[in-house]
């Protein structure tokens, strides 16, 4: 921790206890002595995967986003449940969402998607090994699974039709394990 | 729009009126019919710089995310205030945070890194011909400036080092424009 820029908590509250949402503004005491006002989000964190079909092409979803008004093209992912293991919320979503279960799983990291206003952490898998088993969606959820080669995801992140910060940072962690799979000889 | 997936407002409620944090709750018309509640943040958009110095190093910060409790390295940036222009932001930012003008600004795109429940843009620039004319920090505002080469940022968001994504996202969109400026006998 580096001290110069350390901000410590003096007071927190809960300002919105929502069905998704937590809000909380907190005071905190500035590296300059003074007080300043902080709100944020808290988030149990979710977990993306990046799952790899036999043919090489990676299962993505179209999902309608409310809060932008439009169906985002994006890798599964979902909410970590209470006391769930990061594995096993990999394995739920994936199969609750696309019908698949995968026989390999890599881990790929962690990443913050939202610094400023939320604790909200997103930790990346791999899957491989995929067996189709039959999806199992929330009543509420509506999303259409489709898939795209490596090459046309990375294409579609440069052209502006992937714009979802998670996918592309997924993509970007995974693309050097993929293409180390796609040519073994070359490992 | 894919009417399938497509979720009608029916009411919108703010549930939360913060600083910052502008928090609201709708009802919806899912694509089966039924209702659901949609949380969501409302957020004005911001700006991410990918700045180059002469030495092509990067320009990054180190500052401390209080939702996060840490230190967080990433790219400069900052919210898009009402009526300005998104270049304006992106130079008033880099100005203010970390001292530099630019010469040279390139439109990367834009990110969303809060798709489930947040409006929140940020679109992306990559800023050439820096010049140094001192930072005006926000007097709330402590950061470290500092520089890395393009290699060792992707070193750094491939070992964990950098968890920011929309510094990993920026980066993913610069690196092709960055790798081209390095060696202009390859274009």
């Amino acid at each position: 921790m580096n001290e110069a820029l350390h901000e410590q908590t003096i007071d927190s509250e809960q300002v919105f206890d929502g069905k998704l949402l937590k809000v909380f503004r907190d005071t905190v005491r500035l590296p300059s002595g003074h007080q300043a006002v902080r709100e944020y989000i808290r988030h149990p964190g979710a977990v993306v995967v990046v799952a790899i079909l036999d043919n090489y092409e990676l299962v993505f979803e179209r999902q309608f986003r409310y809060p932008l008004d439009r169906v985002i093209l994006e890798l599964p992912a979902g909410k970590i449940d209470p006391g769930e293991s990061i594995l096993d919320t990999g394995k739920r979503e994936l199969r609750e969402e696309t019908g698949y279960q995968a026989g390999e799983w890599t881990y790929l990291g962690v990443m913050h998607p939202c610094v400023g206003y939320s604790d909200e952490r997103i930790e990346m898998f791999l899957a491989r090994r995929l067996e189709h088993v039959g999806a199992a969606l929330d009543h509420e959820e509506f999303l259409e699974i489709t898939s795209l080669s490596l090459e046309d995801a990375l294409t579609a992140v440069m052209n502006g039709q992937i714009t979802d910060a998670k996918t592309v940072v997924a993509l970007f962690r995974a693309e050097r394990v993929l293409r180390a799979g796609r040519a073994p000889d070359a490992r």
